[in-house]
């Protein structure tokens, strides 16, 4: 329908998670050149934060051995706020190297997921989170530090995740040196009544360096959940093409909202996201040519856009 | 996770269309005795209004041709709200005669989609409402008449349906004789924002009157529309089991909510709907036996439900 990226200033930002979040939960590997033609088909499509890479040993993941390849490339794209995962404080160091502009780092709330994940208590990350903020500062001091707090909402090994344990975690890691605390829904236990309370406290307590939802389509109420902490004030939304992340009907970790969907929503509701849609619909060809066979899902790719639809209005015909 | 229907008294009313909407929808034509399986299975999970037939000639809709018997065999479920759609009098008599007790109507606001419907305008088709309304006094007082109007968010034909016609008309419906008028995004072009205006001006206008919200996921936003919807004080939602009703990714009127999705939302959220999750989850299995090969859709059926979740509460662990 429009012709190029929106010309208003986005009033949200969609944080593109599939070169990271997605390739990491299939069992292929999406060779390099794949990666890098589809993180410029992303950039092209306006997006202006991606997480590209995940900055952990090669032999626990092969699909991030050219980590930082990808973030070497990713930082000439203009405009681009290329973000890293790393688990700790080598893979930092390494992310750093490569020009990351931003590292972020998970730090789950349920004891039982964090054992399980990284083999360390969720105390034990925060630790990790404060030597790492002050190694940012030694390398690199213009670099964000996020912190994601995971199984916020619900753990698959623990269950029920205390609403106290969150919010005092997130508080830790802001007392450590992380910039912002998102809130992970990360095996898509949340409701938005949830979302609306924990957002609510976690800006309360953080203030400004409340940071991202991260949701989950596991139950079919990914987008549902994007708006409630729409509606609680949150501005940065992870979100992975064509839902990229694994198989969503896993009970597991599965399911990431899927951009373009998430990106109609905002961009329906008269909320600029910078994003053109054809464009962020047209990358998915470099995702499907990287990854033969993977399933990629969304509404709004297959059934296009509405009649008369223009993108950041909500219009009131 | 519970062993029946929850106990405390429902907060939303979910109101299962699969039956008519849903089979209305779908090439093949379900056998009487499946139907009846499938009906009481709804029943047995909780649900107390169901669309169960649609009264049009058998010659256009083959799928309907046992309405009055699927009417005559529902309304005998005790405590279900038995429902028909009928687009003229003489399905409205034929509805009334085998006892259904609410009668649903679509009116479009779309003057293309009301023509290529109903071969009606929307003028005509209000004065189809006051002669139903009528006839209902006349043949059965205690019956209820509903209007939905379609394409109260957009058309495929139209594009943009301006929201004082849609308002205008739900007010002519009220004054013709209906009970109550909701809103139907027919073809899944609606978004929260205007979910939220649309359903404001509807009961700043006719108050009490104002009924279900009956959205699609077309574009993947279903559930968030009725999160809006929710918000606006919204109190009944149309949705199908399995989320029966074409195709989702068909372009035109299809990709019907998923009723499982909407009440474990509602569920988690603490909103009892007094729908018990896995016997509606059971329901699948008569849906898809009356129906080999047709797909069914919907997630919270796949992932199952979340560990340690507790129907109608929205736990603060």
């Amino acid at each position: 329908m429009s012709s190029g990226p929106t010309h208003t200033a986005p009033a949200v930002l969609i944080s593109e998670v599939g070169p990271r979040d997605g390739l990491q939960s299939v069992k292929s590997t999406m060779p390099t050149a794949d990666k890098l033609r589809w993180i410029d088909a992303l950039h092209a499509a306006g997006l202006r934060e991606i997480e590209v890479a995940s900055f952990v040993p090669a032999r626990l993941l092969p699909q991030m051995a050219d980590a930082a390849d990808v973030v070497r490339h990713a930082v000439q794209l203009p405009g681009l706020a290329v973000m890293a995962l790393v688990p700790n404080r080598k893979g930092a160091q390494a992310a750093l190297e490569a020009g990351a502009h931003k590292l972020t780092m998970p730090v789950s709330a349920s004891h039982a997921h964090s054992l399980a994940n990284v083999r360390k208590t969720p105390t034990e990350m925060v630790e990790e989170v404060r030597a790492i903020a002050q190694l940012r500062t030694e390398l690199a001091p213009g670099a964000g530090l996020e912190v994601g707090i995971s199984t916020a909402f619900g753990c698959t090994l623990q269950g029920l995740v205390p609403e106290d344990d969150v919010i005092r975690l997130a508080v830790q890691c802001v007392e450590a040196g992380a910039d912002d605390v998102g809130l992970s829904d990360t095996v898509g236990h949340a409701n938005p009544a949830q979302v609306r309370r924990l957002f609510r406290r976690l800006r309360t307590e953080i203030g400004g360096h409340a940071g991202a939802a991260h949701m989950h389509n596991t139950r079919g109420l990914g987008i549902a959940n994007c708006l409630a902490a729409w509606d609680e004030g949150v501005r940065t939304f992870d979100a992975s093409l064509g839902g990229l992340g694994g198989c969503p009907y896993a009970p597991g970790a599965s399911g990431n909202v899927v951009t373009e969907d998430l990106v109609f929503m905002f961009e329906a509701m008269g909320v600029a996201t910078g994003i053109d849609i054809p464009r962020l619909v047209a990358a998915r060809a470099p995702l499907m040519a990287g990854l033969p066979g993977e399933p990629v899902y969304g509404m709004t790719a297959e059934a296009g856009l509405p009649l008369g639809f223009v993108p950041g209005t909500s219009l009131q015909a």
